[in-house]
């Protein structure tokens, strides 16, 4: 590649990228059998960007919003995705998931490569509230996924409240309408009784 | 619907629109035997507008495009996906996609109803810089898909490449930058012969 034109290593990327549709989630899909990929919860997430950023307390960029989410999970191309409660996988997540980084936005014109990286390495520090309102909408969307899937996912893999609202916390916090959001789908979710069984403890055996 | 609040409707519209991951359109993916969907399409639109946009001759608001583009394709949750060389569906195909906009964007809060059908028609009818980027990029994504699988799809449907030049006529003309993209795919698919074959002539027979 080193010879490779401009245009030549984008469209390399772009076809390399082909592959982010066929990596597939733990999340179900509201029809088939089938469930999520990256791609699709992705593009899911720009959606959610769209409706939810007007009644933010504070202004967000939504372009910005949006860039950073179209890259968020891109690296899981070379790195896989982790599920949300391996704890073993997600110990090692940050070192294999910036390995990726380099090697898959290395391929681009140098220019790009760091645009990429940019957009990569703020939405993964979450310090500008662009990036910290797209972490958030990353995990409102896996929540309302598993609920308008009736919550076949948590059930099967014994996911619970607690569990989730200690991953979300952050989240939660980051703006009152996201708090309100995550409160209203948390509530459906125990009415619905959605969520998988806690693991036995001592005194239930 | 009438007494939902603001957030029962955004949600009931986001788990609607899950169903553009399950819409599957005619070309296949670079992994495996599946068919691209509509959520894979829109999401790989917006990395190309994320790599591309930098080289256009003239500027463009790479955020709004980014909007254009992530709601460019939803109105098939109503209307189903139509072959882009399928003349008979695509008579009616404004209007069908109308209607479907009216339907869809109408279960949303009026401001958000207005926002949605605003960029949907601006995407639509192509009179902004950042429209006319947008629709360039969803056909280019579509040549470089086919080539990216071999022409696969071009060779079981009888597309040629005199189909193809009519159809994006616009979008290669849009800019200098998108003309040598759509130049160097179109030639790389003669050298790789991936074209369908012509229908026969008189002169065949």
């Amino acid at each position: 590649m080193e010879d490779a034109t401009r245009l030549e290593r984008i469209l390399r990327f772009l076809e390399v990228s082909d592959q982010l549709k066929t990596i597939e989630r733990a999340c179900y899909l509201t029809r088939g059998e089938g469930l999520e990929t990256d791609a699709d919860h992705t593009w899911h997430t720009c959606l959610f960007a769209l409706l939810l950023h007007p009644d933010l307390a504070r202004r967000v960029d939504l372009g910005h919003v949006l860039a950073l989410l179209t890259v968020h999970d891109l690296v899981e191309i070379c790195a896989g995705d982790t599920f949300g409660y391996d704890a073993a996988g997600r110990r090692d997540k940050p070192e294999r998931e910036a390995a990726a980084a380099d090697r898959l936005f290395g391929a681009l014109p140098s220019d790009l490569t760091a645009q990429m990286r940019e957009w990569w390495d703020e939405y993964e520090t979450a310090q500008t509230p662009e990036a910290r309102f797209a972490k958030a909408i990353d995990r409102l969307q896996v929540l309302a996924q598993n609920i308008f899937t009736h919550g076949r996912m948590w059930r099967e893999r014994g996911v619970t409240e607690a569990m989730s609202r200690t991953k979300n916390r952050k989240s939660i916090d980051f703006d009152p309408w996201m708090a309100h959001i995550f409160e209203a789908l948390y509530r459906r979710a125990s009415q619905e009784r959605l969520w998988g069984a806690d693991p036995p403890t001592e005194l239930d055996k």
